[in-house]
């Protein structure tokens, strides 16, 4: 049997049912027809489909160690946002998860209570404190929050040329009553990276560039669900308008201002600062 | 309003509705609904995702200027054989249109009448002999055939080390009463780059990795829609499995055994060679 328009959909979703495995047969069956179902809704014209190629090869292209413009690309789309929701249905009472984004850096240090982790790079000082717990409130000890940021241009560390040291990240741990102590600087707003396919992209459209004030974290503690999420700090810009869909409300938290004097690490602090408390509540699973 | 798993989608859709230009938009929005919808079909993981953006960085990285992974993708998912037959409705007595495919070369050499093509390059002779007429039967004068093929071993010149000379590629011209005369040797069946990310993904499918015996054509005739095609060796094999969807029943024709002596072109020829007939009926518009 030859091609047409109408069989090809058909033909194409039952040459990919023949993978060996399952589950890559439903995905890959899935996608042609809903690709196939994508190009005939809009009637996909043949520039518009070179156009298409061309802009994934230059995406692919603007990939390397420092840069993943194809997560870039999902994010902006939603898809991350979407993949984060449907594999993280977690209890009301627990913490939500958010996307990873491009910019975690395995390995990081760790680090004791309340130390600083921007290590002298400038910005407002910032205390995060509270507890993980579960879901019943239950304070856990140990647990290791892997915490990192931009800095106040908004590069993360995975953005720069190499540098011998960890940069605005660290690998903390819950003390015995489940408590948690971390230094470092006020995050900004920041815009994604605007020089490769996905700015060329959104600047023929009125999407905003930016992300709210943010900072990451992943705690992946034996016995409760991974958890990737952010904070968020309450009242900054782009909440409403987060370019990659990741803001959500129980994770905006107050930046509260205070003077200098007693620092919550239990030492002094010789400038004001911003403090932020939450609780971190694990999901089990 | 902040995300959640069941407004992401309306949302993103939303942002993706500001572009500039109306078709843009169309095309991103649906774009995003298709995507969202077969991510939530499949309720595809974290692992997946992160997969599938690692193969899409790979094939981009795979492209060079001798090399076009994407497309290759689009051919093995049906796409591009859908985008042509969206593109490129024609009355049944034209010739139908299949793939481009990524191997056409800008700019051949004009040839004259019953030039050969494969300059000495080793392979059966082959003669393509018919006229181009209009879909009344009309002769067209004039009309510029671009020809090009692999050879014996599969390979396009475009996929060679550079060289000075065209090879297996040339623009013929009809004459006065439509003929044309091409002298080349017999392609034959070929697998398509099996080296890449595409390759990776088809061996883990029973999908066949072949494309059956054919020569590409392209007719760009100021007054007549821009005709890509190819014409299929008769009793070939993989006409059935054409891994790029790309065989037609009205584009197989039979490559005639000839002895050698009189040749189609006029001249003589001192070995036996294959024949093929062939009128090209171009759609008016
Ligand atoms: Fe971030
Ligand atoms: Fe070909």
């Amino acid at each position: 049997m030859f091609v047409d328009e109408d069989n090809i959909t058909e033909l194409a979703v039952q040459r990919w049912a023949t993978a060996h495995s399952p589950r890559l047969g439903e995905l890959m069956t899935a996608f042609v027809r809903h690709l196939h179902e994508f190009a005939r809704e809009v009637r996909l014209t043949e520039a518009e489909w070179m156009a298409a190629i061309e802009w994934l090869t230059a995406a692919g292209q603007t990939c390397d160690d420092k840069r993943q413009e194809l997560i870039l690309t999902s994010d902006v789309l939603g898809l991350s946002t979407l993949v984060v929701q449907l594999n993280n249905r977690f209890a009301p009472q627990a913490t939500p998860a958010t996307v990873l984004g491009p910019f975690h850096v395995d390995g990081s240090p760790t680090a004791p209570y309340g130390f600083d982790m921007s290590d002298g790079i400038e910005g407002i000082p910032l205390f995060f404190t509270g507890k993980v717990t579960d879901t019943e409130g239950k304070p856990l000890p140990g647990v290791v929050l892997d915490v990192w940021q931009a800095d106040a241009d908004g590069a993360y560390e995975a953005q720069l040329p190499e540098i011998d040291e960890a940069r605005l990240r660290a690998k903390y741990r819950t003390r015995e009553d489940g408590t948690y102590c971390i230094r470092t600087i006020a995050p900004r707003g920041y815009a994604i990276p605007m020089d490769g396919p996905v700015g060329d992209l959104m600047r023929k459209t009125d999407i905003s560039h930016f992300r709210p004030a943010h900072v990451h974290f992943l705690i992946d503690e034996p016995g409760y669900r991974k958890l990737t999420t952010h904070l968020f700090q309450e009242g900054g810009q782009y909440l409403e308008s987060d370019v990659v869909f990741g803001t959500k409300d129980a994770l905006i938290t107050p930046f509260a201002e205070r003077p200098a004097g007693a620092a919550p690490d239990g030492g002094t602090i010789e400038v004001a600062y911003l403090r932020a408390e939450y609780d971190f509540v694990l999901q089990p699973g």
